[in-house]
């Protein structure tokens, strides 16, 4: 028997399709969701991230745009573009992608971006709703992505035993602190597994939903993963490979292969969680959008 | 053999010491801590607590006052009441006595604390802090109390499997966010326990520290914790006893006689949480006053 397969792209269609009707409505009301991406210095995966998000914008009939500052951009004048982003009404999300440069704060600067234009979900006020219940916070992409993925799929989650591998800031610590809340879409028991955790496999063996997102390739195998679970794959690692044009391969934090012959879900890397991520910025994009309208931002 | 009991009063107390020398450094600098309570209604055990921590204040030093207003204040009222403390210099922290009256949001009322005044550590602002394992902000009293009465007291806490019953917002949802971050003082493999959790006592018995706080009465038994594990008791409840004066007793969320006998370290109850939770308070105001004098606001 082999694992059902979550399919991210399919699922991400699906939520694109909302999303463009919820940008007609806005045009109606003569607005366009205006989106800005923030990138400093030129990393390629990063350059790459952003020329993604940034043509499926497009692609959606939201008005987006890149700045690009040099790598030597002090953490004062990246702060001080975000103040004036922050002010001008034509921009509804603000997105900075990471990594930035080493001598610039990324706490610090995501916490300078207006909690109202925080699409990414990582101010501390966004984050803190999120631990709080509270629903009109903006949440991090890829654990909403993960969520919305499972949700629509019919994977059930209430109740379940939820098993994260990785605490980052950005999937791991978000999506335990989404997942354990007294809601419909969690409602999970849910328990954050790390590089100081002991008896890892035995952690992971007990799960109903299995999420790897630790950044180790392949390192989930089938004797960790419960027959029947449903896993989900979000790392992203690339492995040498000289047979590759580029000399690597990328490959997940679970190892598919084996891991399709005991799980009762799983979603495909790339394909399953990846989409889900871009799917959820647009939809956040919007929200932000129509957050303005009502209260009469504009 | 019968557990240990980690005396939550004398540990107090030694944190209150320190608070005492660090109000005289701050008296050297011409800086009176003070911390103002924000009562509404006439909830006895709402006004027993204030008053409880008021008295601890004074005695510290710190210059304390409780503003208590009519149950019928409206929510716009408070809010605004917070608006002018939040602009008085001469208050550090400001604390809003949960619970409200029904027809005021708690949330919003705790989201319009200065989040540098923040002494209770609800804004969201520093719940997200606390998530993201950003330092410079507010920890919630009770549960940094938790983690404070496990370090004093030696029980490791690195590496541990905590498993934690409720997943309030006072809590159980801060407690996790503060246990599972990278740091010599949490890095624990944390697992939230709750009403929709399945399999609750296989849960409880896997664990090397075990709370609770959820709010019902001696819920942990014995048969449910691992010989030898760390029990700390948070809850508070009335259980009728009319052989008492009151016609109640209060016991916590542990059956103490029971689980002394397996467990190998307890918090008693009353004596344990409660004292630490008031430190932790004073503790913060002070932190809001050093913060204060740092930033050049006095």
């Amino acid at each position: 028997m082999s694992a059902v397969v979550l399919n991210g792209k399919l699922v991400a269609d699906q939520i694109h399709a909302e999303t463009r009707e919820r940008i007609s409505l806005l045009s109606a009301n003569g607005v366009v969701p205006g989106l800005v991406f923030v990138r400093v210095g030129e990393d390629p995966a990063s350059r790459a991230y952003v020329e993604m998000k940034e043509k499926k914008a497009k692609e959606l009939g939201i008005s987006s745009r890149t700045i690009v500052l040099k790598n030597s951009t002090s953490e004062r004048d990246l702060i001080s573009l975000l103040a004036t982003l922050n002010e001008d009404a034509s921009v509804h999300g603000i997105l900075v992608q990471a990594p930035l440069p080493r001598h610039i704060c990324e706490q610090r600067v995501f916490a300078s971006v207006d909690p109202s234009k925080d699409v990414d979900g990582f101010h501390p006020e966004n984050m803190g709703k999120l631990l709080l219940g509270d629903a009109c916070g903006f949440r991090p992409c890829t654990p909403a992505g993960i969520v919305e993925l499972l949700v629509r799929c019919g994977v059930p989650i209430q109740g379940a035993d939820v098993v994260i591998l990785g605490r980052g800031n950005i999937v791991g610590k978000p999506l335990a602190a989404m997942l354990c809340q007294k809601s419909k879409e969690a409602d999970a028991t849910v328990t954050l597994v790390h590089s100081r955790s002991r008896g890892v496999p035995e952690h992971c063996r007990r799960a109903d939903i299995l999420v790897a997102a630790m950044g180790q390739a392949e390192f989930v195998r089938a004797d960790m993963v419960r027959p029947g679970a449903t896993v989900v794959d979000v790392g992203v690692n690339r492995v040498e490979d000289q047979s590759c044009p580029r000399g690597y391969r990328l490959v997940g934090d679970v190892c598919q292969e084996e891991v399709r012959t005991v799980a009762g879900a799983i979603t495909p890397n790339p394909g399953g969680v990846g989409p889900m991520t871009i799917a959820m910025l647009m939809a956040n994009t919007i929200k932000a959008a129509e957050n303005s309208v009502a209260s009469g931002r504009l």
